[in-house]
């Protein structure tokens, strides 16, 4: 009968010893928000389907995890149907009433049915086009008597037919999605955020900084290092245009790693700069194409984007004009000089160039430890981006982008809300994990203070050890009284397992001594101390 | 074209005002599990309908939020329906086969389907069932060939058939639901705790002590104070008997109610104290129905208690032996003695009554601050506790249970591990946040650190802005620059909306003289200090 325990694909238990380690990352990242003036908001893990729907792409979309109705979904939705097929008779009877008894004014309803595009209109209109014979044979028979023996004719003998067809009807998909699954889990923090703004409007002061820490799920192929439920650690701000707040964001990237002692750098682009791109290669309306294509040159080299350029269907005097920028090199400076000349007749380059360039002279004069790069072929695929674009990669170890983010200026108008830019950045906390296993940099979770277990040796001591375990408690030292009177083996190893720094003993020999044998685990150290000294006596972890 | 946004109904976005206040409560109930050396886990969001199912009964059942398998799994579920339908016809094929062409075999041989509950057999039964004259006119026709016409004959017409018919069969709710949904959001901690004791046996250590603060989600009716999303706080010890594990948690219980600032009722009893007592009153197969209706006492009193044992079918000699135990007064002592001479003959009550005396016995000599109360109605619905019971409510607030819990002796059973005897306690964060806001005890969330909002009136002023944001950073101190050079009304009314402590203002006057105006926002007061102080001066919160 046993149940063998799995959990979903995709999902991870996590143990006190990977928490911890997390919650190192969490709170490194949360501290750096905090000293920023960045504020926390928590947002429910299920949205309405209307909130999210629209925003993440067909791809994003397919992956969303949609939540059942609750209550009896599959009753409620054939009672629904069943309702709106007697509307719709009522309708059809209400019409026939109007235009009388004839073959010719019943195709004419019917065909009326035929265009319609509902599952109700399409059945009708099947049943009748089935049945039409029959019910013709009907009309000649009683064309001289009026239209009321047809209705009841309807009513008594068509009306349960159809009924009981509707029943046996196979809902499809679409049908089934909207009386299923109204909500999802949340696919990201930015939508749920956007969709926070507008709904709280009249409750924030702008510009609003926030940040949230908080899991997302999706339904992507569970591969190594990615997974169906994972922490986003977003920081945003809506409703300023200032590029002193992508300034900020970056210094944030800047402050988290080093903090972490991750080694980065910090990727910049603008989104109007590939527009203006677009445009002077002569492909504008292929943008979206060439953005995705070069931003895979770090994954597939040059070569490949070429081709995928071509595949697109972008023209070969566009990839030859686009070819030099793509391959310019030196550094920040120079680049934004070279493009200056490639860009100077477009306005949105001028104004891109321009956010990039007070970026850039606010970050040259920031001591900014991280290096940062203007790289062209940065585009994060996320079409939502309008200005900034910035990605962060480790410098010794190769795992792929560990924090992204840009600005946005349209993300509240899809909740009616216009004029709202935003910039926001994302710090990916499993990667961020893996980079720091590889570097073994964990070590810096170790605790800092001493915890205590209080070996169980029988039961007339255990008085003494309750006292001992509360005087070491209500110095705020985490001890406990292990529960069962039991081999000294067995507690020893769970000690051990725990990763407890101090044993205390109690047997008859220190109990009349009133003294106790503090064992030091790590250091296989023993002490014996007086109970009276348990108050002051100086632990180090 | 715009979404009017919402969140679905039972859900909360929280700002920060409010996650200031939770993470207090959360904070304090941590920080108290890690004292007596609980250590976290976390389980995922979404766990297998497998491990949830038939743990809740049916009325817990029915509020599980059920996920919609990924991907396009109204055609998967056909593929599944079809391919199964297949390997069921090729059984049946290699049947006949084996028994032989004859009207009595094949008979014999299609009866076999019709005990069998699955869809597959009972669409086999059904069909061939319908079409068994064709069939049988079929075998008269061939007895004297072989059977390998007859199978082709089936596989070239009757198969179709089937196959057609299956994908036109009505799927039912169950079917539906094995098809599309095979994950729900957890509903509670404790059976993800279960089946993380059982998959994760070999890597702990027992007892396994644990604690758990995680969102849970319940397809309840929204109501005041109840929420479809919300936090359970639990700690559990797993693999120990030893009554020292309920002591210790009812410790925690009233250290966390202590540092909370609420005064409280702590509740305890015990299941096999109930048993006794329907053993006693000679109901022993009502002991379900006694609990739940006895456990209302303080919700609808006495004499609807009485009412609802009637309804469920107790009987008057039961009630009458019942009442003078649920109307027994005085005092915990008085209480355990009065129960001991009415169980003084059943061994459960004897092993109830030992475990309540041991405990209490370790409470008296405790310091517990919180009033210990034994409360022989109290049986907290739950089915799966097997020994202690314990609940906590407000002594000045009247808002219900503020925690609970008790000892299950068979939870990890259901996953195939017996002889896991677990003890625990779950705080209720919604309810305690209530008790916090309605006793105005907040104030203790106040916060102790300064934090600063430099004004932006210039763009000139700029890298001194940020030079100074820079240094209060260093000093680790929570500072931002206002993005945009924007009125002095708008930035203070921003600084006072996020209720910062200090405004730093700069202008001419002030930089000629290399100081900065510092505003104390909460006092006005107003004080100049020279820039170069910034990284000594002493600012209080």
């Amino acid at each position: 009968m046993a149940t063998k325990p799995s959990i979903p694909k995709g999902t991870r238990d996590f143990s006190a010893d990977i928490i911890v380690k997390r919650d190192f990352i969490f709170g490194t990242i949360k501290e750096v928000f905090k000293l920023y003036g960045y504020q926390p908001i928590e947002t429910p893990a299920m949205e309405n389907l209307s909130t999210l729907m629209g925003k993440y792409g067909e791809e994003g979309e397919r992956l969303i995890f949609r939540i059942l109705n609750s209550g009896d979904f599959v009753e409620t939705f054939r009672e629904k149907d069943k309702a709106d097929l007697t509307e719709a008779w009522n309708l059809f009877i209400s019409r026939i009433n109007k235009v009388g008894l004839s073959k010719v004014n019943f195709i004419e309803l019917v065909k009326s049915y035929q265009d319609k595009n509902d599952r109700i209109s399409k059945l009708m209109f099947n049943y009748f086009f089935t049945n039409m014979k029959v019910i013709q044979s009907f009309i000649l028979k009683n064309k001289n008597h009026n239209n009321s023996s047809f209705i009841k004719y309807l009513n008594q003998y068509r009306f349960p037919h159809l009924l009981k067809l509707l029943e046996r009807s196979i809902l499809n998909k679409t049908e089934l999605l909207k009386g299923f699954s109204e909500k999802g889990l949340r696919y990201d923090l930015t939508v749920p955020f956007a969709r926070y703004v507008v709904q709280h409007h009249g409750e924030i002061t702008l510009p609003f900084k926030r940040y949230q820490i908080q899991p997302v799920w999706r339904g992507d192929n569970p591969q190594k290092g990615r997974y169906r439920e994972f922490y986003q650690c977003d920081a945003d701000v809506i409703g300023s245009t200032s590029i002193l707040n992508e300034y900020e964001l970056i210094r944030i990237v800047d402050d988290v790693f080093t903090k972490l002692g991750i080694e980065i750098t910090i990727k910049i682009n603008n989104r109007k700069v590939l527009t203006a791109l677009s445009e002077y290669i002569g492909e504008p309306d292929k943008i979206i194409e060439m953005t995705v294509a070069i931003d895979k040159i770090s994954k597939i080299g040059f070569d490949d984007v070429i081709k995928e350029l071509k595949n697109k269907g972008i023209s070969d005097a566009a990839i030859e004009k686009l070819t030099p920028i793509l391959l310019m090199k030196g550094n920040t400076r120079s680049k934004l000089e070279g493009l200056s000349v490639f860009l100077s007749n477009s306005l949105v380059g001028e104004k891109g160039l321009q956010e990039l360039e007070t970026l850039i002279s606010l970050l040259e004069n920031a001591n900014i430890l991280s290096e940062i790069e203007l790289d062209l072929t940065l585009a994060r695929g996320l079409n939502y981006y309008t200005g900034a674009i910035i990605e962060v990669k480790s410098k010794t170890i190769d795992i792929g982008s560990l924090c992204g983010g840009g600005r946005y200026d349209n993300l509240t108008e899809f909740f009616g809300l216009k004029n709202m830019s935003g910039v926001g950045i994302s710090f990916g906390a499993d990667r961020i994990f893996d980079v720091l296993t590889k570097m073994n940099s964990f070590q810096l979770t170790k605790k800092q203070v001493a915890d205590f277990l209080v070996f169980n040796l029988g039961k007339e001591f255990i008085p003494t050890y309750l006292k001992i375990n509360n005087l070491l408690h209500k110095r705020g030292l985490s001890s406990e009284v292990f529960p069962d009177h039991s081999e000294y083996k067995k507690q020893l190893a769970y000690a051990k397992s725990k990763n407890i720094t101090y044993a205390i003993i109690i047997r008859n020999a220190e109990l009349e001594k009133n003294e106790l044998n503090l064992l030091n685990l790590i250091t296989d150290e023993n002490k014996k101390i007086l109970m009276r000294d348990i108050d002051s006596f100086n632990f180090s972890g």
